[in-house]
């Protein structure tokens, strides 16, 4: 390779890698770390939300901008309801994937096949997209992993009014339970929306050049799948999963922390001193564990905690007791992540809306530090 | 909805819409409106690349860092072509996407789908991915579309030695001529990369949560998928196709200009005062469109370059003269993006195993402007 020449040229400099702390952008929707507990949708507390909606209120909320009212909510919940059907092509996609393929890459895949068959033809169905995403995601998901891992067909229509009834009615064939539903709820709002997260910042982006929703979630999905961004619920539930009470986790964990390995489910790229999400969740954790008659993993939970802060002053996050809950409901841990894709795409939606009604593309530059200019050499000659 | 508070926060505040002229990373591969002609592959200027080498050189400089000697390109050729066959469930796919799709959406389902089924276990086989999907994307573009709108299954392997040629003996079923395989060459080589254009940042943001190359790839493909990314010489060509003459084209197009009409393929983000790639294209679609015997689309596209310079001073982009080249190379205009991506699916790998070396996640952050903290109101309330 030739000279390496370091060319900052015309570009503004960067203030941090990966754009920590730089604005690519206005938005309405979210503030991260800003006021009150320090996450807000559309003004609204995040905690308020989690305790006193559910989810369709926050999905309506971020979508069409404003809190449903009774009738509203109703309305908005029976038209999702009306959209969880699949189409038949799509199934068959969804059967040609293999049981080891990784979750998220099934959801990018009939997102996108989705798209193939039912395309946004103008963003004036844009609306319509993002409700289609909402309702279609849990059958999409759940087709496949009960297909390719117990041989089932199902039928991707339940009785559930939510969609977390939903999702849960067709992992376990059956009714869930009232705290189950509820849950959900919380669970779904708590995931819904987190300002430009790369997920979201990635469907920005793809939707900047104008191209079709299908083509942004699709987008996203693929970025939230980093172990860096997504994930963390699944890592964390890996590393509790083992032990067996307080005493063990505490030896273990502070093996792992003397060998300086990362603890996933801590501490927050914009976050300082705790998560508005994790007293919420957890609340919720410690109620199924009741219901569940078994408490292990939410006392282990607990224990690493207490450590995490006592050792190294990190708090728990948004992720880390989802692992209990969402194990407690007895959902498969493979599937914690597509879950924030199932919540998430109420957010992503709206963003991908946000962006077009202002819309410039998102074209960077770079800073050079590649070879200086150099002769071409013909091949003949190399 | 409440007040409306403007926050700018702890955040850097945004030099221009769009990040424009914000550095968003460092990068060793390309240049963009900087020296020589305005356009170079990790030091090597456009043109000598255009003019002295084929495709597969360009895509090993770009992807593994140099220009291979004739061995080398041999070796490199000789693997992608044993690249290109599809797993049987991607054909089945592909068969199942109907032929009014967008073939935009059909190379990110096919892409997406290849990562299910052969997943990138592991960054060290990142360069195994990158060859693979080169390798693929004409066969995965020209099975659905040859099944869908002629209902044949073709063999996704032929006899070309170049990805050009392979490209038009799949559409054609025959042998492509010398010429027609060297303009392939050149377009390639034009199209294969461009620094942190809107689709590579999409990929990078990708990559840049640790996500695979699959995920990248496919997010980068929605987003070129956008009419301000790609899609610009088949706007072209639609504009030009119905023009008999140069009278005809004048008269048309100051009439277009008149009702202020956007003419595609015209003016560029970056350069200022002409587009390298555009002279070279313009060379080759002179001589397509002699050994076609029929040089309407040329002669038209001359005038209409004349008075977009005359009237607007808007220089012809790389894509305006792809119109008529591709055209006479009998490609449907309908594949003019989808050959984009075969190009460019070299530089967006290139991008993202960057982004893999020195990476930080890209999480940047946003203005607020949406509404100030509200107090909640239950539904029972609303």
């Amino acid at each position: 390779m030739g000279q390496v020449a370091k060319d900052h040229g015309e570009n503004k400099p960067l203030g941090g890698a990966g754009l920590r702390g730089q604005s690519a952008g206005e938005t309405s929707i979210c503030t991260v770390g800003k006021s009150g507990t320090g996450l807000t949708y559309r003004g609204y507390d995040i905690q308020a939300l989690a305790r006193g909606a559910e989810f369709e209120e926050v999905a309506h909320l971020l979508l069409k901008g404003s809190l449903p009212n009774s009738a509203e909510l109703e309305a908005y919940k029976a038209q999702l309801r009306a959209m969880r059907t699949l189409p038949h092509a799509l199934l068959e996609v969804l059967e040609l994937i293999p049981a080891d393929a990784h979750p998220m890459d099934v959801l990018r895949t009939g997102c996108s096949m989705l798209g193939d068959l039912e395309p946004e033809d103008g963003f004036e169905h844009e609306h319509h997209v993002a409700d289609r995403l909402l309702a279609a995601f849990p059958g999409i998901l759940l087709y496949w992993y009960k297909f390719s891992h117990e041989g089932l067909r199902i039928d991707t229509e339940t009785k559930e009014a939510c969609l977390g009834g939903h999702f849960l009615a067709l992992l376990h064939q059956e009714t869930p339970s009232e705290l189950a539903r509820r849950v959900m709820h919380v669970s779904l709002i708590l995931y819904a929306e987190h300002e430009f997260n790369a997920s979201t910042f990635a469907a920005r982006v793809c939707a900047s050049t104008l191209s079709d929703m299908f083509s942004c979630v699709t987008a996203a999905i693929g970025t939230l799948r980093g172990p860096l961004h997504g994930g963390a619920n699944e890592a964390a539930m890996a590393m509790i999963d083992p032990w067996q009470d307080e005493a063990q986790a505490r030896q273990a964990l502070l093996a792992k922390l003397a060998a300086k390995e990362k603890i996933m489910g801590f501490g927050h790229a914009v976050y300082r001193t705790s998560d508005p999400r994790n007293v919420i969740i957890k609340e919720w954790a410690a109620k199924l564990a009741e219901e569940a008659g078994d408490d292990r993993l939410y006392r282990v939970s607990c224990e690493v905690e207490r450590i995490m802060w006592d050792e190294k002053a990190l708090f728990a996050n948004a992720d880390f007791f989802h692992a209990s809950a969402y194990h407690d409901l007895g959902i498969p841990t493979k599937l914690f992540t597509p879950i924030f894709v199932c919540s998430r795409v109420s957010g992503w939606c709206a963003h991908i809306m946000e962006q077009r009604e202002h819309n410039r593309i998102i074209r960077p530059s770079a800073d050079y530090i590649g070879p200086a200019p150099r002769h071409f050499v013909s091949i003949q000659q190399r």
